[in-house]
C-alpha cells in the first residue's frame, strides 16, 4: 500500500533552497474518503442520538452513560473492536435536573427562564416567597440578614447583563485572520500561572463562597444569580462541587439576564416581588468512577500495528441543553471518521483508536486520566511504554464550524506534513497551518506528556455568542455541511498518519509540571 | 411669542428658483428642549413603570389597565389636564397567563421554553401524556386520529425553524438607506387588497382552523405549535379571538424553535416522548370596552386654542414580555414629550394632546375607534367638526431606535416644514424627510380620515430579529440614548406645530373606503 502511495504521489519541492521529499498524499484514497464523507455521511444521525435521544450529558449523569453506551454499540456495529467504556479514575457524583419551574407571581405572573446550577440541590417541592435582595460588599454586611432568610427566595445584586451588540452572532474566520495565523511566529508555551490570591476574580470567588456558606447556614430557600447571555440564551455553570465529599449549598438558579434584571430593578425600587419555584435535582452516588468510550480499528502491518493513531473529542456536556456544539459535534465527527474508514474498507498499518472523553468540562479529566493510565505522569514525566507508540492525537472541540486548518502546538516538524495533507482540501476551505498553540481542549493532555496532540482550526459560527455552555446548545445549532467537511478531513489525516512510514515527529519532551501548574 | 420667534429665526431659501419663506425654527426653545430632553430625561423611569411594574399589556388585561391608570396619574402629576381613560368602543375579553409550565419527562427531563397562545384556555391543572404527532395534509387525514386524542399532548408537524444567520441582530439605518428614502418618488397609496381565498397563506390558515375545530371536538389536552424565533427568543401570536362570542379552542403553546424541533425529531424517529404541563389562563369579561389614555396641555391663543396637535403611540403589547420596544418605547417617549414641554413651562397656542392607544396589536382599534368618535368615518368619509381642527398627529411605534427623520405619508407640502424643523437635530442623526408611506402604526387611522398623520423614521436595532412581539421584548431592550433623542425631537416638532401660524397643510381628502379594504 505504501509503495503504491509513494509511486502515486511523490513530489519534490520546487522552492528555492535545498530540494526535499514532499510529504506524500494518496489522492485515490482522498477521493474515496471525500465521496463517503461528503455524499454518504451519517454524522447528523450520530449527532441526533448523542443529543436529542441521550439528553444533556453532564459528567456522571445517566444521560452521559446513555450516550456512552449508545456510542459503544454503534462503534461495534460499524465493525470496530475493543469498544468499551474504559474507567479513567474517580470523578464524583452524578446529577440531573428532574423538575425546573420558576415564576414571579407579583406584581403580575411571569414564568422565568432559569437553569439550576449544576450539582445544587432542589427546593424540596414548591416554595413561595417574596424576593429578598442581598446586598453585601463584605462578610459583615451579611449580619443584617441573620435570622431573616429561612425558606426565602433571594436575589444577589449584580450589574446589568449583556449590552445590545451590533456584531453578528455567527461568523467564519476571515482570510486575514487565517493569514495572520499562518504567518505567526512560534510562541513560548503559556506561562505557568500561579493562582493570584489577590486578583479581583479570586477575591470575588472567595467572597461568593463565603456568601454561599452564610446562606446555607441561614437555610435560604432559593438563590437567584444572573446568568451570562441575552434574548433567552442562558450560559450555565456549576454551583457546587461534584465531589462526593462536597459540602452542601443552597438551591440556586441561574436566571436569564432579562428576567434577573427585571426582578432586581423591581426589588431595588421597593416594589414587592413574589415568586414560586419548584426545583428537583437528583444526585447519583452509586458509581463515582469516570469513563471514556474507546474503540479501535486494529493495525495490520506487523511492524507498525502496535503503534497507534488516536482521535477524540469529549462527549460530556453541560446540563441545560444537549451539548450540540460542545461537543456532540466533535464526538459525532470523530465517530463518523471511524465509520468512513470502515466504509472505504481501509486496513490501516497502525492501529486507529477513537476516544470520547468525559469530564472535559471539569478540567480535561477524562483525557488526563487516560494519559495517566496509558502514557505517564506529566507531574514527574515518568513515561510508560505506550507513550513511545502513539504517533499523534487529533482532537475536535471548538464547535460545529468546519475545519480551516490545524494548530501545530509548536511542533514545527509536523508543519510540512500537515500542509501536504491539507492540500486536497483547499476547495473545502481548509489550508491554514499555524505554529500557534491552542488550549482548553483534550489535546492539551497529550501535549503535556510529550505526544503530538493537535486541535484543528475551526470556524467559530455562534459558539461564543450563543451555544458554548448555554441552554441553546442543541442539535439545531449543528451545521451539517461543516460537520461533513470536518469528518472528511480528519479521516484523511488519520489515514495518512496510520500509513506514514514514520510517526509524526515530536517536540522536545516537556519538563515535569508541578501540581499547581496543571490547569 | 410667534412674532419673537419669527424675528429670531426667519431665513430665506438661497436655492435656485423663486425665493420662498423658510419655515421658522425657534432655536432658543430648541435649546431649552434639548437641555431638558437630553440632560434631565425621565423617559427610562416612565418606561420602567410601563414595563417592569405594569407587566405584559395585552389588550383588555388587568396589566394594561394598571399601566393606563399609572399613565393617567403620571400625566396629571406633570400638570396635564383632561387626563383620563377614554373608551373607544367594544373590544372583547381580557386575558392573562397565571401559570406556565411545560417540560418533557421522557426520554429525559427538560423544561421547555413555551408561551400560551393569547386567548387560549389552560390545561385545568397538571396534565401528563405521551406526545402524539398530528400529520395531516387534508381534513380527511385527521380521521385516523378520531377517538385517540382525549387529554393528549399533540404536536403539529412543521418545517425546521430559523436557520443560523450571519447577519447582525441589531442595526442602524445606513447613510445609503436614508439617502434612498430622501430621494424616493411619491408612491401611490398601497393598493386595496381584497382577501385572496386561493392564496397558500389563506388556505393554510383555513386548514389550521379546521384542525383546531377537530382537536377541540376530540377534547385534546394541549397542542404544541412552533414559534418563530431562535436562541430562546419566542415570537408570540394569538390562538383564539378576543371576541366575547369567540368559540372555544384547545389549550395551545407556542414552543421555542429548538424545543419544538427536538420533540418533533424524536417523535418522528419513533422515540416515545412524554410531557407534563400546567397552564392556567384567566379570562376577564366584566368590561368588554376598550380604552385609550388621553391628556392635554391646553392651548392659550384665543384664536387657535380650539385647534389641536396630537401625539401618540400604543400602550398595549403582546403577552409574553412587557412590550419594551413594542411599544412602551413610543409611549414613554410621548409621555416624556409632554413632561419636557411642561418642564420648559411652555404655554402653547394650540392645544397639545397625547393619546396612548390600546388594541393596536389587534388592528389599530384604539386609534380607529378614537378617529371614529372624534373625526369621522373613513368608510363614508362623513366628517365631524373636530376633523378640521387637528393640525397633525405624530406617532412613534417602530421600536427603541432613535429618530432618523420622518415619513411624509405622501404629504409633500409638509416636506419643507419638517426639513426645517429637523435642521437643529442633524447632530443627533435625524435629517431625512421621505415622501414615502409607512404602515402598520396608528398614524394610519388619522391618514385615513384626511388628517396629516406621521410616523418617524427610526433605527431598527433588534426590533425585527429579537423583540417585536417576542418573549424578549423587555425594558432591557430599550436604548436610553435613543429614547432621549426621540423625545427631544418630537417635543420640538410638537412645539413648532402648536406655534405655527397655519395648521400643517393637508393632502387631498381620501375617498371613502369600503369595509373590506380596511386593514
Amino acid at each position: 500500500m505504501n509503495k503504491k502511495l509513494l509511486s502515486l504521489c511523490l513530489f519534490f519541492a520546487g522552492a528555492a533552497g535545498a530540494a526535499f521529499a514532499q510529504e506524500p498524499v494518496d489522492t485515490a484514497m482522498v477521493k474515496k474518503i471525500r465521496e463517503e464523507g461528503l455524499n454518504h455521511s451519517k454524522v447528523m444521525e450520530t449527532a441526533f442520538y448523542l443529543t436529542d435521544v441521550s439528553g444533556p450529558r453532564l459528567s456522571g449523569s445517566p444521560e452521559l452513560k446513555h450516550a456512552q453506551e449508545w456510542a459503544v454499540n454503534q462503534l461495534k456495529s460499524w465493525g470496530l473492536v475493543n469498544a468499551q467504556r474504559e474507567p479513567w479514575g474517580k470523578f464524583g457524583k452524578g446529577w440531573e435536573v428532574q423538575k425546573n419551574y420558576a415564576a414571579i407571581t407579583l406584581p403580575y405572573y411571569h414564568a422565568i427562564i432559569a437553569i439550576p446550577k449544576a450539582w445544587t440541590p432542589g427546593t424540596n417541592g414548591l416554595i413561595k416567597s417574596n424576593i429578598v435582595l442581598i446586598k453585601a460588599d463584605t462578610i459583615t454586611d451579611l449580619d443584617k440578614y441573620k435570622g431573616t432568610l429561612q425558606e426565602k427566595i433571594l436575589i444577589i445584586d449584580a450589574k446589568a447583563g449583556t449590552e445590545r451588540t451590533f456584531k453578528t452572532d455567527a461568523s467564519r474566520a476571515t482570510d486575514e485572520e487565517l493569514d495572520a495565523m499562518a504567518k505567526a511566529k512560534p510562541e513560548a508555551a503559556a506561562p505557568r500561572r500561579a493562582i493570584d490570591r489577590n486578583s479581583p476574580a479570586f477575591r470575588a470567588r472567595a467572597f461568593r463562597t463565603a456568601i454561599n456558606t452564610f446562606l446555607k447556614d441561614q437555610n435560604a430557600g432559593l438563590v437567584l444569580s444572573q446568568a451570562r447571555g441575552s434574548d433567552g440564551t442562558v450560559f450555565t455553570t456549576n454551583g457546587a462541587s461534584y465531589a462526593d465529599t462536597a459540602k452542601a449549598v443552597s438551591p440556586e438558579l441561574e436566571v436569564s439576564g432579562e428576567d434577573f434584571q427585571r426582578i432586581l430593578r423591581l426589588v431595588k425600587a421597593g416594589i414587592r416581588v413574589e415568586m414560586e419555584a419548584d426545583i428537583k435535582t437528583q444526585f447519583y452516588t452509586d458509581d463515582l468512577q469516570g469513563y471514556d468510550v474507546v474503540a479501535e480499528i486494529p493495525g495490520t502491518d506487523k511492524k507498525l500495528k502496535d503503534q497507534v493513531v488516536m482521535i477524540g473529542g469529549h462527549l460530556d456536556s453541560w446540563h441545560a441543553a444537549t451539548g450540540g456544539t460542545d461537543n456532540a459535534a466533535g464526538s459525532a465527527v470523530m465517530m463518523e471518521v471511524m465509520r468512513i474508514l470502515k466504509a472505504v474498507n481501509f486496513k490501516p498499518r497502525r492501529t486507529i483508536r477513537i476516544a470520547l472523553w468525559s469530564s472535559e468540562e471539569q478540567g480535561l479529566f477524562g483525557s488526563r486520566g487516560y494519559v495517566l493510565n496509558h502514557f505517564g505522569d506529566p507531574k514527574t514525566m515518568e513515561l510508560k511504554p505506550e507513550q513511545a507508540k502513539l504517533s499523534a492525537y487529533y482532537n475536535l472541540d471548538n464547535g460545529s464550524g468546519k475545519i480551516r486548518g490545524i494548530f501545530l502546538q509548536g511542533d514545527s516538524l509536523a508543519g510540512p506534513i500537515f500542509k501536504a495533507w491539507l492540500d486536497p482540501f483547499k476547495d473545502l476551505g481548509a489550508s491554514t497551518v499555524t505554529i500557534r498553540n491552542t488550549g482548553s481542549t483534550d489535546h492539551v493532555s497529550f501535549d503535556a506528556i510529550g505526544i503530538p496532540g493537535f486541535q484543528f482550526i475551526q470556524d467559530g459560527l455562534d459558539y461564543g455568542s450563543r451555544t458554548h455552555h448555554s441552554n441553546q446548545d442543541t442539535y439545531d445549532k449543528l451545521s451539517e455541511d461543516d460537520l461533513k467537511q470536518a469528518a472528511t478531513i480528519v479521516a484523511s489525516f488519520v489515514y495518512h498518519t496510520s500509513q506514514r512510514e514514520e510517526m509524526i515527529p515530536r517536540k522536545e519532551l516537556p519538563k515535569p509540571q508541578p501540581p499547581a501548574a496543571r490547569n
